[in-house]
């Protein structure tokens, strides 16, 4: 992970064709994600000298020849999923595996992860191609720098957190565990709340995110407790059950163990085979936390293969739902976009913690994040948020 | 509107059969709604002596041979619709018109209403027929008592706020209009809230009630004014749109016309034409507004003959959907409660501006209530929630 | 109505701009449609000299700069409603209210109406914008050729037929009114077929549309007899219930009265006062027959400014729900596609009755539709199908 | 398993407290399920002496003192999970995990299984419990005599083929796998076809099953074959895809390998593992098929310990869903009763292939079932269908 001149990007896709669908975007913020980190810690194959960066806001300031709606001076949230427009998935709204934004894999195309070959926005500036179908204009500047923080949040991890309940069937009155702090499983749980959820469960072995979790009104529980999770979700309840409505995987191969010595090393069926545990019979569990068989570092030899050893025959009397894999930002950005202007997630930035950077600090904020900070970095490239260096970083470790 | 002496009553239907499933309940709070109002202006036809009071809240002192999960002591909330949970209405959650519980009309019971002869529970005591269905159980019988002010909400008209909203698809980020600032109104609103809308927008010509809406945050239009309505929400949204995503009307049958003349008389069509026409291309409309064709005080000839003289040919090309009638109850009030006691509506009880009334002051509250007064008024037949007289009573004229 | 001299069509929107987004088609074939029937009615204002046609399938011949998928040769179903695939409506699959495709309204395309001035395709060319979007491929274009008789309905009659009944929640063991039996409501009926309905009734006065009806195997009533229509549809139940689970019409504001005397005249509140009447409590209601507020021959004054006299009080406690507006045909057409290519619905080609006739005929055929043929006539400009001229025209007159 | 004396029931739970709710049925049909084969293989635990028979119709002979609404004389189907009607799941319509039928896991109950204690039907009486929640009634006696052999499947193996193709997301159009040609895979296939499905394609080594499915007008796939199961697809969808929309496992546990080595033994992970693959992106799968972590010939050491090695970390980037577990039999039976009753799925009858045998012969038939017989068998106790020997059992060893 370096800092590299890059020159400025061209209206062309990965394959060289020119594509006059696309745009420059200047970049107003581009954050790092913890799927960044799998690809950090070597545990998604990704090619040297790709440009990370999947999480992009920035302004309009070169169009191509096809583009009608959006115009220069635009200020937009970039999906993290590439995503036509014109194909059948597209068409069904399924954006997350659009059939022509991933010409090796066929369909998946994603900016800064190896998924086409688009390269990513923790940059100056970046291409989005099919401007018109995939950018989302916030139509008063003012207003959105204003409210920039929770807006950058808009191109992945809100939406990806909100996903994963609407999967796991969230809704009023729902109990919720929500596996993960980090600042997806952050969003997730301030999307339960969103979504009118009742009890809203958070597990996190880190106490420093357990903290922002409990100090916004939410329920915390400690995976590496020798209290099991179920007991832990049984006492928090207080009606007898052991189960929750719904639950949310936001942590994904990366997992570690449970109980005390369990937390010590990537387990990485432990997220799933607990939720099957905790989730009631008839519930629902999300999976946005990624998983791949692409993995260098799978920990065990049937994981090698690409293979999980799943409690499956226990849960399959409880008739649960799974379902797994990328958000399609494209659903839920507008309606999660209106929601922020009219404030109605007031509990969003402080629940975040976000911390505004410069480019120069991105390197430094890898590490940090890594080693499991509570913070969310969003690095400002080009200064126009005024916000850089505004946080107090010396909190940044937890 | 008078009160009368009322005999304990038996555990027989209205037809005078014994049923062994039925509870009787010793009233904690019994509410007083907007469409009892329409029973005592003369617009609802219902037979004399009939005891009114259909939003119900109850400890159970006795039980029917058959009941075998309710117990004497149990503190429930009672859903206004009668529903048996047999016929296939009740099986596919359609309790707002249960097949057995109104043998003259065929379908759709309810308490204190000219549905089905059942006794309303404004009133010391009252009959709950299918107990092991019907009844909502609080838990624990302390915090049902706390919160109680919010709970007593739950037997029609939260839920009933809900629904309308539901049927009107408000969901996260959602633009709505709901008509009327009534305590159905301002239940949709916090509904509306709950359900993760962005502009909730609250239309009644009565000062006092936007004065309450405004106080939590929502947006108001006045129908009264010369400004019309769509106007007024275009001045709101500041998108240069006149549209909403989704409308609910919270008025029904008694709704006046729209203008400085207009709202003086009753204009049975005015808020389902004003929807139709602020409604978004695509957009929904839920209408748990009362109206019939058994309605002694229609204001036209069209409306004395049951017909409405609806803006739908041109509303048509808009692609709108209407739902209309009374809400399922059961399909909403666990989830409800549960977001009441996991302290998710925490703007329930400013917004409702409830004052707890002892039975010797209904017949007074029901004429305050008519009046416009901004409060909503809850029974105590026993004084067992210790909240009559806390409220101050100066304010209940608006 | 009247055949005239058109020139081949330009790459340019009804403004006049040039649009690289289009595609220009050879018409393989184009239907005439009950819809038309009522511009030809003079029901529907339309501008003289519009070109007429909004069911069209045809092979491209031309692509403009910006076409990435659609191919010249390739054979496409047209869907009638012209939508952009990037505006929020657009997206939503509400592509029926497309945001861009009518400049004047601000919503809401078509071609060969007048909604938006895009050119109707019963000419021997047209063009289609936003053609990557638009167009349904059909792959292998010789199976295309063979099944045409059915794959030209795809374009609106079909998908139209089977939205009413989508949104009137038909599906399996569904009890159906449907009412009219022109090639909508047949298509409805089929639809309905496919959605797995028991027991599907179509209702008309034209003996011959019923008889075809009845061919295939569903129930007719005839709106026009002395016995009630809810009376005939008790007797087809046999189950003692006058009600069916859903309702569909497919007539629109030229319906006729019921009753040997009401069905001599228009009134436009017909179909659906008879829907309300007949709807189950907690049915639904799809209405996709058109109405309009700009109808020249309304016929009476409530009509004529653009209200209907409807019975909604009286239904108002049977929970009822109504969808209203066009078709979006886009979320269709490809999965209806694939039930004919996978024959499916055999009982398509008898049911609907097409006749394929060639350009010169079509004003006849206009005149002989008009008087109530029980055929669907499909136009051939170019004599591609092989089938002009082989129906027995002699039948069309029922 | 064995014939032995059964004493006629009485209304008692299985802890033996009377249940004034209950019925007593005299058996009409009573099928061997799949499922009771996992029983005979060892497969499922059960306790010794349990009473056989899940899948039952019947008469009802005596009714407990609470019943309204079912009457002596009545012809009923009987959903195979039991259910109580007032608990939060079966009022939410999960049946199949209603949490008052089974004390002992708390959830989950079913006649002649090991979930609850409740008799199976494989008897001449059986109790029926919550007789007028659960019982589906068949309004017209000798109607239902004469369509008994398809009506018999609706308590079981219909609804459930056809849960899992709704589980699936099957719809108008789908391309379909579904693993299994036993009576549930067949059921599926019809189920498919009765929702639209396009392409349905059944997955099974044993070619007399196949054959029957092929005589129906479905593709076969074969997984013994040395062509892998995705390219077989590929073949016969014929457009260059591998994928299809949605698969349903209809085999569970007993699976066998791929490939002609691997079909000869159990691999407990081949149907998801093969669904998981040739399933599209953004596609559903519904698993139906029975697993169980209390299995004590599951094959592998990870299979004993209640583990699957699943492909799932493969699968993820393609955003499947999964929903496994029973089929909540009253969300549907009363639908697929009005398909048959107004001879929707004339295909079943021949599909199903069933034979009407004695109760003498029920043992010899769990044996050539087991075997691999393309028959359903249905066991008529008491002669009442007419039916026994009328079919031609030489066929049975396909």
């Amino acid at each position: 992970m370096a800092l590299q001149n890059q020159d400025y990007p061209k209206l062309q896709d990965p394959q060289g064709r020119k594509i006059e669908h696309g745009v420059i975007l200047k970049i107003v913020t581009t954050n790092i994600c913890g799927s960044d980190l799998h690809i950090y810690n070597g545990r998604f194959a990704a090619p040297g000298g790709m440009l990370m960066g999947h999480e992009n806001t920035g302004e309009v300031v070169e169009v191509g020849a096809h583009v009608e709606r959006v115009k220069v001076g635009d200020i937009c949230s970039v999906p993290f999923n590439v995503a036509c427009g014109t194909c059948r998935n597209c068409r069904e709204r399924h954006t997350e595996v659009c059939l022509n934004a991933n010409e090796e894999l066929g369909f998946c195309g994603a900016y800064g992860f190896n998924l086409g070959g688009w390269q990513g926005g923790q940059a100056e500036y970046m291409l989005v191609p099919w401007a018109d179908f995939q950018l989302l204009r916030f139509l008063d500047r003012d207003q959105a720098m204003e409210k920039i923080r929770d807006l950058t949040l808009l191109s992945d991890i809100l939406p990806t957190g909100y996903h994963g309940c609407v999967e796991a069937r969230v809704g009023t009155g729902s109990t919720v565990y929500i596996a993960g702090a980090g600042p997806v499983g952050r969003c997730a749980a301030a999307s339960a709340q969103l979504l009118g959820a009742s009890c809203i469960i958070v597990g996190d072995s880190n106490p420093a995110r357990r903290e922002l979790v409990t100090q916004a009104g939410y329920e915390v529980v400690d995976p590496s407790s020798a209290t099991p999770v179920a007991d832990q979700i049984e006492a928090i309840l207080g009606t007898g059950s052991r189960w929750v409505d719904a639950a949310v995987d936001c942590v994904g191969l990366e997992c570690h163990g449970n109980g005390p010595n369990g937390c010590s090393h990537n387990v990485e069926e432990a997220v799933i085979n607990t939720m099957m545990e905790v989730i009631r019979p008839a519930g629902a569990m999300g999976i946005p936390g990624v998983y791949t068989d692409q993995d260098p570092g799978a920990p065990t030899d049937l994981n090698k293969q690409g293979l999980m050893a799943l409690g499956f025959p226990g849960a399959w009397v409880k008739s649960p739902s799974f379902t797994a894999g990328q958000c399609p930002v494209m659903r839920y950005n507008r309606e999660l976009m209106m929601a922020i202007l009219w404030d109605r997630m007031p509990y969003l930035t402080p629940l975040l913690n976000t911390e505004v950077i410069s480019l120069d600090d991105a390197v430094d904020a890898y590490e940090v994040f890594r080693d499991g900070s509570p913070k969310k970095f969003v690095i400002d490239p080009h200064g126009m948020t005024g916000l850089v260096g505004t946080g107090d970083r010396s909190q940044s470790a937890g």
